[in-house]
């Protein structure tokens, strides 16, 4: 009797260990990455998502020799993790900062990157695979491994480019490579799903009408949803009058609502990303003006902060998992087609992204031809666009592990080639890229000033959060003075006149209703 | 294979849903509650932990009909999830806000309720149901269950206690009350632990000074490590200065190194709990004058929304899981019985409890003979004192659920009815003596003006964070005219001298090297 219990103890004792080694290893290294990240915050070439990196690859080299050489990492991937936990904070929170003004100006050319860029950087990767592998002796994968592996290596790494870019250096680069990123991830996420949906051996044009058309279903529901879920908290929040003295319930009314919405979307299989992005706009526009200073001020910095810690972790986690060596033991490839098939990767993801850039680019200043200058995206603006855009991140690992492993674990060498293949190239990606990304804006860019703020506190600091949804005061004057002849402009500058209809409907029916200053008129 | 392929994507698509509907559920419902509770604020009759059970249960009840009588529960209770997510905010957050004067000012008094007791009131539980259990029928407990049963119910209800007494109407009683709660909470922590260790055969006054000297080690421990992580975060935050610049960094590092000490502590084995408790006092009294403005009002809000959901998350699920007739079935004693069973263990708690609150705070009252009238524990506060800690909460059903079950389920009828029992007694205690404690206090001290704000937002309204650790206007004075003859001193009022002389320490070498305003002379 006595052992019994000794032993369920010990067992239940081994359990309990078994999530609190992990845990405490991950946030113990995770202060000293901020650590770290502060010390080196002002180097030229270094940004945080390297220094996570680097810490966890040698966490991961500390734990393989202390566990002799047998496990390098202690928690094995876990998606769900990642789509449940780490991804909502960090896309709630670019929705809750982003630049609405320039992020609504530029919405037609960040569709056409982050929708249509990434069918044509799938087309370009999937066929440009399916071409070279067998060349390079590398069989196995399935026509749906060659579609998904094209959705894969086009999901751009929103975390990292906003490590680099700065809104108040390049506004318009920022709102530009940012906003893509965002729709990116939505549309890729959508593409991966659609993809293992489809019956693969019946790829014809209705198929891709087919694909075209749920993506639309999805990207229109995921932004109802959203906007539903940000207005809801902004009514409950005006009408019930938390006030002074319950700024923990607001605060925390609007995390919960926040995550509600994006988990929502994942039990009606809508892309919560799109979903919480979309609500954390209208939760800054609307909710935000609802509650008390405590709590404007608390927000902010709280879903920046979680946003940071989720950022730190997912890298620190890509450094940790480089070192896996069962995968690389279970993947049969010599060194050489190995470096040959990343090298190919790399090789389709550039030429993928050019292909669409430059062109959308081009049709984008056409279409803005009429309007300032300021919107005109230079050719090196597009080198910069190009570049920024690719590095690849934590959802290009969460697709792979998604689809070519089980729980975190696979057996099958072709699968442990694509897991050891996404990591390698999001590991190079993000560091040799984001290295030279500095560099090479200011050497394009040599007006726009190094800014010594840290990334969250400028965009913190500088935003006016009283501006409206969609003010540009640049085009306000001619908005009015225009207006009678609405149906002209509307054909001439679509995007102006959308702004100045939704401005008014926004300041006589919105704003009444669920909050946030009025705009006069003399304040536009 | 496409079969394959769809069996796959369906098995990893119910996976996924396993997670994201009882998130999203729970999620869902913490928004009701939080509305709710709101709305409820100005009712004299209910608290926020009532309602939270009121609405779980009803949501359990919806539960068990849309699943046609099958399960009321969606989540199985989960302990891990309780001590390492639910529980370190909200203790570290009681840390974080106490007022440090009153709680080091009754300290003695604190550990006496806290320490000796816990010990009091189990040994009375214990040997009462060791005599009075078999005579109600009721067998199979062995000789570990008994003393575990007394354990178990010695646990007080610190969250429901807060929300019940108000720091700025009650000084001394909810300083009392709520430092009970806290060191109650380790006590009966460590004495469940150390039970799991001894042999049950040879109970002697050996195994009984083993307990002690236990207890002795893991509290000094404990405290030392959250004292040292606190300090660790002031000294960086201090030395590194984040500064103007960096509030995101500055949050996430007070949050991540109050829950690393958590972790470390469970680690090692010692009491988190204390650990993270006095971690909360040290970062408020050092490491939160190195931060900037923003920075300390958003950790001042996160961390008292963090503990809110906690804790309302904590009582949901209390009434949620009330209704698993799982438990209910496999128990096979009548309903006279179960009642009986019941009726005992509420005897045996309120028995104990008296045993204990009504000699030592006559000991307490003694001590402090001398002190000023202010922290004398009349009658009245007494008969407080013992009805506030009557109640039970999710220490007790953690503590149930980990001795009697196996990861949330059990099989054994014996151990279904110490679950249900505990689930009763907690639930009878949390609506009953919840309900009643309001009226009885504004009985017993009808002086004490019914405030309108609610309890956290004054906790944080009220508090002073600029006083010293230990400031005690009233008796400063008194302190330095008496200091030359310091040992008669020491000897008739031990308390107030240590007070002195800690904060001539304090001045002169802590808030130098940790942060922290130096309290002039003029201001003491």
């Amino acid at each position: 009797m006595a052992v019994v219990v000794s032993e369920l103890t010990e067992n239940v004792a081994g359990e309990h260990a078994q999530l609190v080694i992990p845990i405490t290893l991950f946030v113990a290294v995770l202060c000293l990455c901020i650590v770290i990240g502060h010390l080196l915050q002002e180097n030229q070439w270094v940004n945080e998502s390297i220094t996570a990196i680097f810490i966890g690859s040698i966490t991961g080299t500390v734990i393989l020799i202390l566990s002799k050489w047998k496990s390098s990492h202690i928690l094995t991937f876990n998606e769900e993790l990642f789509f449940i936990y780490l991804l909502p904070p960090i896309i709630f929170n670019a929705g809750f900062q982003v630049k609405k003004k320039q992020f609504f100006h530029n919405f037609l050319t960040i569709m056409l990157f982050g929708v249509v860029g990434v069918f044509i950087s799938s087309l370009i990767i999937t066929s440009g695979s399916w071409w070279l592998f067998p060349r390079l002796k590398f069989h196995g994968l399935t026509a749906r491994d060659y579609l998904v592996l094209g959705t894969i290596f086009s999901a751009t790494d929103t975390v990292c480019t906003l490590q680099v870019l700065h809104q108040d250096e390049t506004p318009l680069l920022y709102s530009l490579v940012f906003g893509e990123g965002v729709v990116n991830d939505a549309t890729t996420v959508v593409l991966f799903n659609a993809i293992q949906k489809i019956d693969v051996t019946k790829l014809n044009s209705k198929a891709g009408l087919r694909l075209i058309v749920d993506f639309l279903y999805l990207f229109s529901t995921s932004t109802a949803l959203g906007v539903t879920a940000g207005l809801l908290t902004a009514y409950a929040l005006k009408t019930l009058y938390f006030g002074r003295h319950a700024s923990i319930r607001e605060i925390a009314l609007m995390v919960l609502m926040a995550y509600l919405s994006y988990m929502l979307a994942e039990l009606f299989e809508l892309s919560g990303i799109l979903t919480v992005f979309f609500c954390g706009i209208v939760m800054s526009h609307y909710a935000w003006h609802n509650v008390t200073d405590s709590s404007r001020i608390t927000t902010r910095y709280l879903f920046a902060m979680m946003s940071f810690v989720a950022e730190t972790f997912i890298f620190l986690y890509v450094g940790m998992d480089a070192l896996d060596i069962e995968k690389w033991r279970i993947s049969k490839l010599s060194f050489g087609t190995s470096v040959a098939i990343y090298a190919t990767i790399i090789l389709l993801m550039s030429l993928g992204r050019a292909a669409f850039v430059f062109p959308l680019s081009a049709l984008s200043n056409y279409m803005n031809r009429r309007a300032d200058r300021t919107y005109k995206i230079t050719f090196r603006h597009q080198v910069i666009i190009w570049w920024a855009g690719l590095m690849r991140g934590a959802v290009s690992i969460a697709l792979a592990f998604k689809q070519y492993t089980f729980s975190g674990v696979t057996m099958d060498p072709t699968d442990a080639v694509m897991i050891t293949n996404t990591i390698i190239v999001v590991l190079f990606s993000t560091v040799v890229f984001g290295f030279l990304t500095k560099p090479l804006i200011s050497y394009l860019l040599p007006n726009s000033a190094p800014n010594n703020l840290s990334r969250e506190e400028s965009k913190i600091l500088k935003e006016d959060m009283n501006l409206p949804l969609l003010s540009f005061e640049e085009s306000a004057t001619t908005n009015i003075l225009r207006a009678k002849d609405s149906l002209s402009m509307l054909i001439e500058r679509p995007v102006y006149t959308i702004h100045y209809y939704w401005r008014r409907f926004d300041d006589a029916y919105m704003r009444p209703i669920f909050g946030g200053p009025i705009s006069s008129s003399s304040s536009r």
